[in-house]
């Protein structure tokens, strides 16, 4: 979602990600990554009883696969720099469809080599429903870092 | 961490964790539930060429296993609130072990039955390092919700 | 389930876990881990001509399962000590929801520190049915062991 | 397949395996570990508009499974030697369950030890179609390898 | 390991498994199919400061590895019948290679399909140490069960 | 590594990918995701008694991996049309880290959309050994396909 250098950024700019459903498998699967079972995520009977009557996709798993989706050019982004006002706002259910939203809110100049760029990152889902919404900052490189090819064409 | 109902609750009261060591396995299983394969996470060579000379856990990953060693008790949690001034402050690597350790900063009334809870949220290493800090609220109940047994213990 | 000392525990006590249901993420991943791909558990065609017209989960994964449910509070419990009389007694299905549930069967005290419990465990579903029942013996200590903080709280 | 050694080997000779049916779980396993999201595979919004209306099995998971399901006993196949002519004919979904079926189309004499079995090798589906078809080439050994028992039976 | 109808076994026939390393990923995939995270698995730190010094492989992931090692053939055995005695003896740790032997140990005869062996199950390391014994019965079918290719050859 | 539109594209054209260690965990997930545990790749002991006296990594694995490592764009790339010569030039050992290199072979007109583009794909690591090489064929577009947002900007 950082697709220019820091100078070329501008307060305003928004920008939408590929999709991603997330699966029952995505759901046990982050159960097993945290070791966290709460019923609500993983018991279908007990989910039966609650408000939505089924199971909820956890927070931290819509938080990680919208980060994901994100995208991180590393040519151009220094480092994650944090994340402030992450708010979860609906909740999320297996076969939900994720994208993530960006909108450009605020650019701090750090020198001469970087800026901080920080952006309202949003959830969104099939039902252009608002899931998650946070501000997400980065430190961003006023010229693009050149990675030269690890295995040189011409030599390998 | 949140071991009370709200009432019970003390501003600066302060918990430590159970421990979970990082290995290659979780970093590995991390790009693949984000699909981010970033090199500085998933290419040793690349990895050299860097300022630690090493692989670094991802801070996504870092996020959800310390939010999962506070532990998450359904009796007296009604919610997950937000996360606010979430910071990476130190790297970590493969091999840590890592520690959540909470204190409570504020306790805010929300009417007859529940409060909000904001914790510092720190993860810590084995070498007594801060790596991640966060502000962490949580909706908690004043009356701890008695859970029936789902399969009575007499008729099943 | 073990929640006392061994001085403490009586025959007769019992109690009944949280649940989790088994998904079709489960048995792939059981599946993957044992590398027994017998078609009873990974063919959905050739489980239509079987008895039960779908395929089982596996006996271990239930095993595995129930086990975990059991919950084992290190505190407590000096060491996994055996199995006896494991039995499969119905079928489950992807999709049932899985209870433990324990009995304090015999407690045989082992000198000044320890005791074995033994106890009935019991793998119950949704529908009320006995799935498993085994009988699992844990070395118990007599005294809690306290377990320092492994981070100390006001060094770290 | 490969069930005697090389001289025992006969032009047209034929074989069907067991049978496995993709899951989603398999289709997302495969999306997290080749890091390849591809929306036509873990999309379901974006794969309703699409020909076939629902994600589609990879090409390289179809593959994969159906080379393990055509065996490799190690006692009679040295190694590996190519593949040829791969091509992905019909689409496979979720749900489909595969067999291997390979003919012995070519022998190929290669001094006192080995020779180059080629075999048709085809992934077939549920509905008897061919969904995969390539010519596989393994290394035979003349004399079956007797490999001695790791842990000898009497010692141990 | 059950390799012969019914009346074909005999009392005291002993057979030795291939082998399996147990790796630090299938150690971590434990903990997270189970949920069982205890720190003897799973804290580097805190093993250091137990008797072994280093992470202990999960008795239940031992179970379920020789159990599979041991192998099950459908054509056979009719059903997995139950496991008596079973018994850690011996400590595992990662990197351990891990073999099934078996002895045949008694067989009784259960009506004209059926009959029940009841093996001894032991887990070996490469160190020629028994780690884990059970007796482990099945149910063995008195004659061959002809399974139909599941896709005809001449048709599909 | 199709980075044009057909019409574009040059014979002889050469790219590099990034690049991707391959861990233990790849190989014992790989083991788990096709079902194929042969020793040579999964166990230790055996694995020392042979030629390189380690654990070598899976063709297939390489395989997948490589061609992920080659990137797909689905708005310049309609489909995947097969794979010739596929052939494993050298060993891969667990820790190697693999990089996709292509070369624009042979450029095939289809019709007024398409053309059919046939590039030589070697995987190479960090030694700069080529260690398997094929020709991998892919149907590519003429123009470039225009995905529209799936959740529109400003409605959302």
């Amino acid at each position: 979602m950082i697709d220019a250098p820091f100078g070329e950024l501008a307060v305003g700019h928004r920008r939408v990600s590929r999709g991603r459903t997330i699966t029952e498998t995505d759901v046990v699967n982050f159960c097993m990554l945290t070791g966290n079972w709460l019923e609500l995520h993983s018991n279908v009977e007990f989910a039966k009883s609650t408000l939505y009557g089924q199971r909820l996709v956890q927070g931290g798993l819509v938080f990680v696969v919208v980060n994901a989706l994100l995208g991180f050019d590393p040519e151009l982004i220094e480092a994650f720099y944090g994340v402030d006002r992450l708010r979860f706002v609906k909740p999320t259910f297996i076969g939900d469809t994720l994208y993530a939203r960006t909108e450009v809110l605020r650019l701090a100049d750090r020198g001469e080599r970087h800026g901080v760029a920080t952006l309202l990152l949003e959830g969104i889902n099939q039902r252009r429903e608002v899931v998650l919404r946070c501000e997400f900052s980065l430190l961003v490189r006023k010229e693009r870092l050149a990675v030269a090819p690890p295995v040189p064409l011409e030599q390998a």
